[in-house]
């Protein structure tokens, strides 16, 4: 399981978390002492550094391992269960933001293929479709992985919801010549001060939805918040081989010779994010008061909107 | 020599121009009546829509060609000796405004491979780089032809120059974690109002450097302005096949039955443009006024910086 995460067989910060659950699963059968199944937790752990919903899952799944191997199924499953459930609710609180007519923008994978339902992004889009709120969506390519063009494209032309998909460099014509009303993206980490780490490109995205006057949604479950960093700069960016960007389908496709800097994700300020969709509810403009709030919320302490 | 420009086996605007201007001489063989004459020059005008520079040099060629095929020979060899020149003046122009230790970022090719000579925005990075001026050389890949790693990097490194090639959507991560001082592009159309018409991304490039406040330079000789242009929404934008974007080295890698929107262009505000370099001088924040003063200049009437 770690190997097929660090290899993105599974990936998608919720997607991973999930899986890195049922691989706690495995870890702990009769013949893990403490220290194996330490060792394999932590091989798991170690597996992909960005998403917090990997040590997320992890820490949840050490204290049922402890309890022995059907309270790690039970805690697995529930994990599975309530992202299923989440995704269900984040798509209905972010489908209800956008006004009918809406022209929306994704990137990457952010749907069933990224989380254990209907996802995260996608499951808004999905949604808003559902309910005739959307004249049109554009996805990004998103290299270098193509996530964009190869899962989020597959995933909405399945349920029938008609897709155009536009280079990456392409996002600020679309936003100039034909309008965006709305940018919508999932996360891997948001920081307490509701900095989002999430796929590279997104970021800049931002920056020119800013520009365009195009709003920005974060659609991100609480296994998602990390109020352990402060902000966007504390979180580890995963920097991945240069031949990712320098190969393609195995085929070298730049000049021999020529480097890459090939990170994963990038850091979107919560300046430039304008709705953080959670299960517990929605947050305009995210920034520590009303991160602090959506967490105390999951305690019971806060009631939610 | 038509097909050839369609088929972007030659590219980039300044080549177009001269490729165009030889092919004009071929047109005019003996063989040629006025009235095939005129259709053989108005096939190559078609080859492609954006970039002025095929027809100012056709302009030119007809005017010559009716002078007969010595003279347009002639006049051929003048545009190409003029664009080379015209690239060297450029590179020094646009290399003094780089302070030592400068971090440029580059994006689709714009260097002997898109000219005659050492390139627009290529021959300044060159020019920079002899002079010691650069830290550091990055490129975009620049999709979907990816220019970038094919064509910029190659150029570079046979010069000695080290270039790291990024995704198109790492730039706004490269400039808030690495910074980038200056945005060095060409152009395939400027029009009256200092509005720039380039290879798409080129515009969300600007639109993030300015964000980060890194400067952003367009570097074009005067055949890439056109005067009659009020601005930048005048200027056509070649639209090219979805599966540009769809497929890869002949294989399909978007998800059967999704569209794709392929602008090949796409237009900068004069607004976001800090320098822009020409062969008779260096204009900062471009506009009516001053490209217009460039013009004149050419004529005699005002005197160059």
């Amino acid at each position: 399981v770690a190997a097929a995460i660090t290899a993105m067989v599974v990936r998608g910060a919720p997607a991973i978390g999930v899986a890195a659950a049922y691989g706690a699963v495995l870890a702990c059968d009769g013949a893990a002492t403490p220290a194996v199944l330490a060792e394999r937790l932590a091989r798991l752990r170690a597996a992909r550094p960005t998403a917090v919903n990997l040590a997320w899952a992890l820490d949840r799944m050490a204290a049922a391992c402890a309890r022995g191997r059907a309270a790690a199924l039970a805690e697995a499953q529930a994990i599975h269960a309530e992202d299923v459930s989440a995704n269900r609710t984040m798509a209905g609180l972010g489908a209800a933001l956008l006004a009918p007519g809406s022209r929306v923008l994704t990137h990457c994978n952010t749907g069933a293929l990224a989380t254990a339902g209907v996802g995260t992004a996608l499951g808004v889009i999905r949604r808003a479709w559902a309910e005739g709120r959307l004249a049109g969506v554009h996805a990004t390519e998103t290299r270098p992985w193509l996530q964009g063009a190869r899962l989020t494209a597959w995933e909405l032309l399945r349920d029938g919801i008609p897709v155009t998909l536009i280079g990456d460099g392409a996002a600020a014509a679309l936003m100039r010549r034909h309008g965006v009303d709305w940018l919508i993206v999932g996360a891997d980490r948001v920081a307490a001060n509701g900095d989002v780490a999430n796929k590279i490109g997104t970021y800049g995205l931002a920056v020119q939805a800013r520009y365009h006057g195009a709003r920005v949604m974060v659609v991100a479950p609480l296994s998602t918040l990390d109020p352990q960093l402060p902000d966007g700069d504390a979180i580890r960016i995963e920097e991945r081989d240069a031949d990712e960007v320098l190969c393609f389908g195995g085929v070298r496709v730049a000049a021999a010779g020529a480097g890459a800097w090939n990170p994963v994700f990038d850091v979107t300020p919560a300046a430039l994010v304008d709705v953080l969709v959670t299960e517990r509810g929605v947050v305009e403009r995210p920034d520590v008061g009303s991160i602090a709030g959506l967490l105390a919320a999951v305690q019971g302490d806060v009631p939610c909107r």
